[in-house]
């Protein structure tokens, strides 16, 4: 592994273009002062790198990463292609993405560049090349993001429309496999000839469903193939250099598993809300999003763009983070598996789109309450930086994740208030309000070393993905399956088998019927005569070899079961045929976790949340109160705290956004 | 009439070339054993039909309407103009429509074709009549369907823009009649030449009024002709079967008379929505919409997509139907004056956009609950079909319905909350709550038969209309008039004459000025003191020869008349200022029923409607619980039930969805 | 002075031309008859004034205008480039605006012109000059208005484009200060050719805001250009005429500013909203509408249109004004310094697309109640005449307003319910309900003469504007400063400065940071100890030379200053560092209204408003009862009744909008 890949430290964005160079030095030296190791450069410069078609001008960069080479401040480059300046497109227009309308999007913003451009290849390739070439042995430079927060854009320009045939073709090799694995017949759409097939053109949500999923996947891959063609580049010029790419604010419709494959490391842009009433977007999402990215590569990651102050501009600006936001979050990324964690910005935009997107300093340069919490955390992860490298979360519950299950749920929504991605967060949220640990991993990644794997709505199946969580029930692991499982062929085409299809079989139930409750709610009972809701769908269910846990409590399929679970082999498959409140996930996972002995952290209070980082130099228990109110947290036993270098007793209070680092093994 | 039309059966909708052909016989077979009579096929199958330009393939269609008659099913065959195949669309663009911001609709979906477009209009007659000619003596073969669910699609296309052109030339002769009867001077819209006439472009709510009406029924009549020229090339291969079309829910802006005129039968797809809460597309807007469908022809009439499972796909899928409810919705239908009731569909599609438009069987070819009530059904129609055969409803009143008065109420809205259908709704709502059957009827057809006539918001007016009403009411009739009346000449100019315009002579009222509250509510009072709510506006009423019959109670007209009541001739003829909530028109439509001594049905809980299909064979109450709850209904006597052969004392119980049809004469 | 703009007096908008000629002489004698004393007329009658290219008929209008005269009504004549006829767009296509996404405008509406159009230009000299020619001598004839409610329709027309490059090359002469000015090195935006120059294609509101920002100002540089055209022709051909334009509904994103420069005087289209209900459209933000309205050219203005009748069409139908409403924001109107009142319109329209948009007098052409009040309001208005003409308001305070503010802060809206212009009018409201008369003035105007100036938002700023209101400070004057001051420089970057930036100064204190508290509310105490709440914004601030009077009570920064005020010079500079809710900007003003001996009227009623008119023929109390309840008015002295010619004791009772006019000196 690249030796700068896990160093813990600090890093920040740096635009050295946007500031008279007389501020440069004296913003280095502050950033050596306060202890930042790192910094990105350059991912949106191309118009300064190459004023004009073919003449560079390195001058100003060269000058730049020199000053924090004298400052030994690591530098990290992008390759500035989500902003193809505008002699570019003048002279390539069909760099420029068009939308389902044939509306071009034009230039001035950013992101405006197809990723299927012929010209954009070419353009792109020669300044990387020009700038791989020309900092490849920098000491200070040390690694590449490429592209910016990739995303997918449904583009639907000439270039996209022929490449996506020719993805068909070299996907199904024939029209009659097309027409046969789309299921065209309905609505007369059967292709009679390649030049009828062709990019969705009207953007309707109508269109056949195994179409649409494949000209998402069509996309992932291009966005793939685009980032390929940009590390051949790089991994040629800069051999000891790392190549990451720094992921947006999750959901997305992109497939980050295809894109991280071909990376050294996964990065991801940290923008937790400030606003406490957002919890939609709060700790608990953004705990997600750091697991997320963690298993992207299932090992530990960078944060690329920490969160430094109110995002704003073209959106009402965010609340002033609250004292000890910007530091508690931090931490929470370093205790997730985040190894250097880069906040952006330096200073605020004085020009441009994001001049409220603040940075860690005011547009007035004037240091102020958010900078010096930034200090404080550069000094406390230098410190502990020694410790801390090499160890890593290690968890013994997995959940899996699915871009392709994402987008084929979102192509055919299936109930109100049904949403595949806030669902993975209740069971993620579940989890971690336990203090269980857990990974999200791909959904099709082995499972061996976990004890427990919730699959949330595996909507589509294939044969191999149905044996993989049998043959690991079988080993004696436990399965979480939920509604909307099995239902589809990986061609979004529907099985005709009684749900979950491929999976009745380990679970054990059959799906009899369902009712689309939506943004209703139906009383279930458990065995004990509690009650608790569901929300969203309620399958009612069969069982075949299964016994019931809970059944629903209304409505004419009142006493018919609801959950189940299916002793399978050495372990056991929970089947839940509707989505349950927090409360009752809780109970269930709480009784899952004490018969598979998960280590949990029983009696957190509400906003508390805790990892552990484990490495040969010891385990490292981080207690992150996450919320404006004061907190005690009963501690199993007592520990030396690595952050204040005290023993902490049983009982540990935490003041608002307030963060222990304990030593526990 | 067709002998086929007035039978009594049940059917499916069945698309053979969505599945593997090794199903169609088994599929067949239990369709037979469950007593389905009638089959809809291949409306949408003209890819299957002619895979490439002038290349046929009936084969399959032979096979399938074969096996078919094997077991005795008769067959409805759909033209397949509503899905034209992807070879069709790309030879000849322009069947495709173009919205009114000059996008192509693009093929995938269906609907994608512009009525007008000349290609279409020769490749359509072609495959047509290739059907016409190889199943116009098939012995399976009874009818046809023209196209699918048309509706409105406001096609901007060059061929439309044409066709207007000449439409307009067709109905005023000169561009001096055109500026006057559109009143262009307004805003410098006058036309010099007839170049610069055509289709409204951008889609503008501000452009002028008559211009939009008139592009409205220019589309009306584009619609009916091209239904036409499909009619006359199966009038004339197949003397022998009737034609139907599907229409879709309601409201339309599609004027369903035009349609309906060239048509053997009136059919329509009765989709009741299966939440419980949904009450705007519930078991009252049904009745409306199976009276409105029943006055296309002024007589029974088919359902060509009856309910079978939960609708879904682009939208959330609906709730699950509650037990009995697939069952009593048919009953519904049937009782409304549906002869033949056609299920959509007997499977749920494995492939395409539809696949959550649930059938009566699942996905799996399992049969479950929802089909076991199915095949009850079947059961029940099958026995009493003899009797019933021959059988429809006669009412005493009416209500006017007319979509020239839907359209200029759309294109100029009026009030807050005021909505033509939706008012139409609450009239028809207050008569079936009482037990009054009523017939929905074009606004112009004859009212001999009838002794009251409700017509709401009869915004356009001319003599001929206007004296129509005056006869009913002056041979003895009563007539419902309502605020937002005679405003209008038909070109959608505003008369220059105190309201309700042509009709202030029978309503014996003149309208002083008006308050548009919107959605604020307004209390009236009756006579007797009694306090009610009038909701979207306020016509504040002169009284003439009419005497006042309830009052504003509220700001600056309280005291002013509200509702008048005028006798002309040997009628009455009632104007209501305000639109009253339910309570009210419940109150005055039952005064009025005693009076006119009309059929009613005092004491209906809720929930619960009745109808009654009388002819030779007797006359039969069909009694149905719509509602969740069970309920208990009051006879005016005791009956012998035909469904369930037992006699019904004077209180019948009816378990919730629960059905009950006794002959009471 | 034109010796018409002053004269006190009534008039309505008359369309001949939509009208039968035989109806034209009893609609003048009616209207001369009531004591209506101008008209507009023309301002949509392109298309029969030149029905055909060059082709001039002039005839009709002759005929008009001579009738007029016959009955010594005054005519106002609008110039028609609002409306360009058919032949004409159909001829020069280029008139059309073009959409940010490419989509043209058609027409048949209204406004469908681009003010960079050559064609446009070429043609509306022509007939403008044809009108003028013909009119310039006729003495009925007193002035003219321009176009019709101009907005900017950020047209993106190749005229534009090429016309923006101009402007773009005019105000910064080279693409490098261009770049540096709009800091278009974010992003990779810079120019490096003025071919790359030119409109926003596609609307992004991410684009930068410093080009959106002069993006805006070249729209109002163009319809300033496009007037300026028009007033040439006019005042050649007409110079004894005054013009007017007719400003529409605030807030306009249109400069009113760069507009009213040119003309004689400004004029508005008054619709107050009937609805009691609808606060924000009602008669406060009526006041401020009017306050503005004067503020154009700093003197009395016409209103243009004021409303006769429910607006409609293509909204909801408003509701019926209530008994006095129609009376009363016409005395309102000229209470706060109109002098002609022109009532749109004469009669409702019977077509097009304004039919709803209801007249003095109904369709029927029956006058009824509306009619009788306006003829009540002409024959009061027609006796106090002579004592009004030459009063004026005359006010101690102002309050800045600037389009630039607005565009900038509408670009980048900072926070969840921030709105420049709805701020604007809590500040005008607080005032208006303590009775202290304000003038609304363009933002770099010369403040001599004013005790109190309300600066809010003043997010653009530069020396000059910083260094005025310094210098009113210094000499004595009360200045208002609010959040988001100082913020940006005029080319729409920020400061590199603590905030407010250059306002730092004068207001004695920084900004250390601020908390975009957006739709939440934050309580905020002063020194008595008591409580109101802050909203959108809150400041957290460091005292330099200021102090303190009102604190936070909330968060983390409970304690610190949220409103100060400093000493500066001789007057005192006020900072509020929040958006304060109404109670304690009343407060506030009240307070200082008492230290600088500001007129005002303590006690006023909820929904009461006062206004004074000052001239050599005496000084005007106007009490107006802009609601519908009876106020009671405790009077500061008896007075007489100019209206009623009886003396007012201290209490004047006032029915539902009921007005009085006293004399008071």
């Amino acid at each position: 592994m690249n030796k700068h890949l896990d160093k813990v430290q600090i890093g920040v964005c740096y635009y050295p273009e946007q500031w008279d160079p007389s501020l440069w030095e004296e913003d280095v030296q502050l950033m050596k002062a306060t202890g930042v190791r790192v910094v990105r450069l350059a991912e949106f410069a191309w118009s300064r790198l190459e004023p004009a078609d073919g003449q560079f001008a390195f001058g100003w960069l060269d000058q730049a990463i020199d000053l924090f080479h004298k400052y030994r401040i690591r530098v990290v480059l992008g390759t500035p292609t989500n902003t193809p300046p505008r002699w570019l497109t003048g002279l390539a227009p069909d760099i420029l993405p068009v939308d389902a309308a044939g509306r071009t999007v034009h230039p001035g913003v950013r992101g405006h560049r197809c990723y299927n451009s012929g010209s954009l290849r070419v353009y792109g390739a020669r300044i990387i090349e020009e700038m791989a070439k020309r900092y490849g042995g920098h000491p200070a430079v040390i690694g590449w993001q490429t592209d910016n927060e990739f995303w997918v854009i449904d583009c639907h320009c000439a270039a996209c429309n022929e490449r996506f045939r020719e993805w068909m073709r070299a996907k199904y090799g024939s029209l009659e496999a097309v027409n046969r694995e789309w299921g065209t017949v309905v609505w007369s759409g059967e292709y009679g000839d390649w030049s009828q097939a062709g990019v969705p053109y009207g953007g309707s949500p109508h269109q056949n469903p195994s179409y649409l999923l494949d000209f998402t996947r069509f996309q992932w891959d291009s966005i793939a193939e685009f980032q390929r063609s940009q590390i051949g580049i790089i991994r040629e010029h800069c051999p000891g250099h790392f190549i990451a790419h720094n992921f947006h604010t999750y959901p997305q419709r992109l497939d980050l598993y295809r894109i991280g494959a071909d990376l050294d490391i996964a990065s991801f842009d940290y923008y937790p809300n400030t606003d406490p009433d957002k919890q939609a977007t709060g700790p608990y999402s953004g705990a997600l999003a750091l697991d997320v990215t963690r298993g992207i590569k299932r090992r530990n990651f960078w944060i690329m763009e920490q969160l430094s102050g109110p995002p704003g501009c073209w959106f009402p600006t965010w609340r002033a983070p609250y004292p000890g936001f910007i530091r508690a979050f931090a931490w929470q990324a370093i205790a997730k598996g985040a190894d250097t964690v880069v906040h952006f910005r330096w200073r605020s935009a004085a020009a441009g789109a994001e001049q409220f997107w603040h940075g860690l300093i005011d547009h007035s340069n004037v240091p102020g309450r958010r900078f010096e919490e930034f200090a404080k955390l550069c000094g406390e992860v230098n410190a502990l930086a020694g410790k801390l490298q090499g160890t890593a979360p290690r968890n013994e519950a997995a959940i899996l994740l699915s871009h392709e299950q994402l987008e084929a749920l979102r192509i055919q929504p299936q109930a109100g208030g049904f949403d595949y991605y806030e669902n993975v967060k209740d069971y993620h949220r579940a989890l971690t309000k336990l203090g269980i640990g857990c990974d999200v991993i791909e959904w099709t990644q082995p499972l061996a070393g976990y004890k427990l794997v919730v699959a949330p709505h595996v909507f589509l199946m294939d044969e191999k993905a149905a044996e993989a969580l049998e043959s690991f029930a079988e080993a004696g692991g436990t399965v979480i399956l939920t509604s909307r499982s099995g239902a589809k062929r990986m061609n979004n085409q529907h099985v005709m088998m009684p749900l979950p299809g491929l999976l009745a079989k380990c679970a054990g139930v059959t799906v009899k019927e369902y009712d689309p409750i939506g943004r209703a709610s139906h009383r279930i009972a458990d065995a004990a005569g509690r009650h608790f809701y569901g929300m969203q769908w309620c399958d009612i269910l069969s069982l075949q070899e299964a016994e019931a846990i809970a059944w629903y409590d209304e409505d004419f399929y009142r006493g018919e079961p609801a959950v189940t679970v299916n002793r399978f082999g050495q372990g056991k498959v929970y089947y839940l045929g509707t989505h349950p409140e927090e409360s009752y996930l809780k109970e269930l996972f709480a009784s899952i976790a004490g018969e598979l002995e998960l280590a949990a952290f029983p009696g957190l209070p509400e906003g508390v949340q805790v990892a552990v980082r484990n490495g040969e130099s010891g385990a490292y228990l981080f207690v992150l109160n996450l919320s404006r109110e004061p907190r005690h947290v009963t501690l199993p036993s007592s520990y030396p705290s690595e952050l204040y270098g005290v023993i902490r007793e049983r009982t540990l209070s935490l003041a608002p956004y307030e963060v222990d680092i304990l030593r526990i093994s």
